[in-house]
């Protein structure tokens, strides 16, 4: 007899079969059609393999902007659509491990009812009408567990659609499979004790960040074109960074998140959002515009009764603050390239661009460390006590974590406060639109080297509205050495920026996306996504324009 | 020599005596003026004990929405309008106890610039130009003590004004003086071991209300026309019914507090919140225009970028839920005849009456209770101890209850968001509009006897927006005859509810107004102020109509 399993391991194969099982054999990719496990970079694979037909591919490698006009007069049915990007999904979680449930039989009898619509309205459901649309594990659907990486949470089906399901399908969307997280949602990379790791589709030696990673893993494969993830600390931004997609970090209160599993359930100093991954600013656009046409804050008692304003005017010429670095840790230098070039354009375009003093950040992230392990870690202690589930390395810091009593908490929140309060001062001395700087402190990194969340977590801190968007630039070995750490003029910030800098690899990061952060004023999204078209014309107008260099060559993702 | 007097008590007659010192000799009443001490109901002395000239009283008797026209045109100058409003708020100190710090210097100041600007330029400054607006105690100004009632406040001044005093100023209003409130403002009357008692203008046997009682005294005695106060459990709400003035209980976000003065700093579970007190909606209404025409979002991070809505469309048809008791206490015989009066001319004017199941109010009330001693009073008893000062009686809670730990206080968080839920899931399904009830059980009480704020308090925890508003009746000892308690019929809901209704007092009640609550949903402060305005009119209609019988009179206040 073999040894009985204990609880947490007993429950993770379960989980892990069971999802396995709910993989049609139909759409598994046969083994000798898959690339070779050494394969770092497969996103090529899909148009290569053969396993996928032509429509297929037309479908998949389109943008969500580019199927809704095509779903809602009915050239393309949803159940085709949905089909093929339930079949690229499966080839996904065969390759990359990105998925942590499916409701393919949900989604298909969906788009049968959008179609069935259609055909006997003539006219679309909503504006989503038709379109699969991929979830990060914690959004309840209803039967679906929402592990969020926890063992002790399998087998515990939600019982109801979160509200934004509920706002997503009233647009026509189809809900159609769930992504991975790491556990609790609280690592900056895909890994967890029930399903393992999430890797990057572009290298898959390298995260696709985290928390959102099964997320931004599927969509850069064309498993989804349009993802839904979360952020309370860079979650979505981090992710999106690391594959080079588009993601809005709205404020607070734009987007319902009522019947969401929460990593942290109950912890409220520093507000946990969701919001959209997708490949384009465009299909971001178009999925704010879905869910706020919606009106979820009648759903949501923590979602404000703010719609789309069609009436923000984005300033033609920008002032821009540029944080070059957080004090903390300095960009490596592909990301300090395609900030320098980004901010050299944005400057040719005509806008201001101002050097924003780095004097708060490390506050401000130090703030929300603390703010995450006021509990003492004892939330999540919990989760894993049900099981006997060991707590992962990457999380020590909620093993050891001291908790705060009520009183102490409020001077916390007071702290914090104080804290938003004098970088809003700051901001309109400097009479800002945005601030510009890096999303992460490179483009990625190797499994299980991610460190400091400072340049999206102070923002998170701040709750304002950020983008992380690719600048179309690739980090290239060429250009992009390794720092010289010997150098005599070469002076680190601390030991983490000295741990970062050495950690940097040109050859493995050749070739992979670069991406920054833009970010603006609490609850202005709709400016923010107006802004990066700013951003994106002025990157892309040198180029039109033929005047930028070998070293600022503007790749198409 | 006498004995050495404690801390507290030495702070406490420093600051007193301060205030007494800062009101101009010119101003005070002298003795033989002054009504008789056992004289309950002053309101009328103003006009007839002949100490303000009929220029003053014209001032002071106006509203703020008739002195603003004759303000911007320059007929009345800021200067005359705002020495009017010391000086009558120099009595209401000598009559009421309501005020805690004064600056009449800088008001007259600011007066004389307003005057200016309108002389220079042809147009007044902005909306409130040159209007005296009231502020409660917590409120921040430069230079002036925010005790709050605490001795451990005297001669700690304000290094700044707060934001939502900028916001003012630079509307054109001025700031001339702050009011009194209880200790902490965690009392539903006005009393603190600072200052003392504030008293009701109509009755000073019975209490303003509060924790804006100061403000809710001075306002209906004529020392302003326009005030602030702020709102965590009903300190608005409470003191407005209390008295028979208009106030708007906003949802958080909609106004600043930056720099305000909080009873519990950092206690976010429920957020404080300001708003407007007068004798009139209109006045609402253009304190509320004006503030959000300041943009305070721009000067304060926890304000939302939502102007005022134009296009909010008030049906014309209301469905209101009418939560007759909230299963706790019983309203008194005034309270229920007019609730009862309301429904029944809302019903005539075509609106759509259905009654609400006060099923959720016990459990509001009660979350409410465990979020404001969620730090074991520490907060508080902090304060006290730093001069020795004694824990008030009202306040015994703060004094015994136990601290959470963090991760208690977020699953405290998860019930009231699971409670905000499901009432916003039956308002849905009752397809409400508004629930109108009761404000306070009472119309006031005498000093000392205010019992249960969860008629406002469940509003505070679900953060929707509501108005306490005086419904034109008027308690009649001949009608809200005292509760039979020998009537076998006569079943209280509880030890609570008996006494109550035990200590309703027609007696002394007679002629006090009767307030009700409109309770709209979280951030409809334009529609609940527009709504407020149809119960108005049908409350009044039926009257025009002569329809209404002898137990309907519609008094003017």
């Amino acid at each position: 007899m073999t040894q009985i399993t204990s609880s947490w391991e007993a429950k993770a194969a379960q989980k892990r079969a069971q999802l396995a099982a709910s993989l049609p054999k139909e759409w598994l990719v046969p083994d000798e059609l898959l690339p070779p496990a050494d394969q770092d970079d497969i996103t090529a694979w899909p148009a290569t393999s053969g396993w996928f037909t032509p429509q297929e591919l037309r479908i998949t490698e389109a943008t969500a902007s580019k199927l809704l006009p095509l779903l809602a007069s009915g050239e393309l049915s949803s159940e085709a659509v949905t089909r093929a990007f339930c079949k690229r999904a499966v080839a996904a979680q065969q390759l990359l491990n990105c998925l942590s449930e499916t409701c393919f039989d949900r989604a298909i009898e969906t788009a049968k009812a959008r179609d069935a619509h259609l055909a006997t309205t003539g006219k679309p459901l909503g504006p989503l009408h038709g379109l699969p649309i991929s979830l990060k594990d914690n959004i309840n659907v209803k039967g679906l567990d929402s592990t969020v990486g926890f063992a002790s949470h399998v087998g515990d089906p939600s019982a109801a659609d979160a509200a934004l399901v509920t706002v997503l399908e009233a647009a026509g969307a189809v809900a159609y499979l769930k992504t991975n997280v790491p556990t609790a949602m609280m690592i900056a990379e895909t890994v967890n004790n029930v399903f393992g790791r999430t890797v990057n589709p572009r290298h898959r030696g390298v995260t696709p960040g985290g928390s959102s990673g099964g997320e931004s893993a599927l969509i850069t494969f064309g498993g989804s074109c349009l993802g839904v993830g979360s952020d309370i600390g860079g979650s979505l931004r981090i992710p999106a960074a690391c594959t080079g997609l588009f993601t809005l970090r709205a404020s607070g209160g734009r987007f319902p998140v009522r019947n969401c599993r929460s990593g942290m359930p109950g912890q409220e100093a520093v507000m946990s959002v969701n919001g959209p991954l997708a490949r384009t600013l465009d299909d971001i656009e178009a999925y704010t515009r879905a869910v706020l046409g919606g009106q979820p804050w009648l759903l949501d008692s923590k979602c404000l009764p703010i719609p789309w304003r069609e009436t923000v005017e984005v300033p033609r010429k920008l002032t821009i603050g540029v944080l070059w670095h957080d004090g903390v840790v300095r960009p490596t230098p592909p990301v300090a390239r395609a900030l320098k070039l980004a901010v050299a354009r944005l400057r040719a375009a005509g806008h201001t661009l101002v050097d924003w003093d780095p004097v708060d950040q490390a506050e401000g992230t130090e703030l929300l460390a603390r703010m995450f392990v006021a509990d003492g870690g004892k939330t999540i202690q919990h989760e894993l006590q049900r099981t006997g589930e060991p707590l992962r390395p990457e999380m020590e810091m909620y093993g050891t974590a001291a908790e705060l009593g009520t009183a102490d908490m409020w001077k916390l929140h007071g702290e914090r406060t104080a804290f938003q309060g004098r970088y809003l001062d700051r901001w309109n001395a400097a009479g800002l639109d945005a601030i510009l700087c890096p999303t992460i402190p490179f483009n990625t990194v190797k499994h299980g080297a991610f460190e400091h969340v400072g340049y999206t977590g102070v923002y998170n801190v701040l709750d304002y509205a950020c983008m992380s968007f690719p600048t179309g630039l690739v980090v290239d070995k060429v250009i992009d050495k390794a720092v010289d750490l010997t150098d005599p003029a070469y002076a680190p910030l601390g030991p983490l920026d000295a741990k970062v800098a050495t950690g940097y690899d040109p050859e493995t990061m050749h070739g992979l996306p670069i991406s920054l952060q833009l970010v603006a004023r609490r609850l202005e999204e709709e400016k923010v996504i107006g802004m990066c078209r700013s951003v994106l014309a002025a990157l892309n107008e040198s180029k039109a324009n033929g005047t930028n260099g070998a070293t600022g060559v503007v790749h198409e993702i």
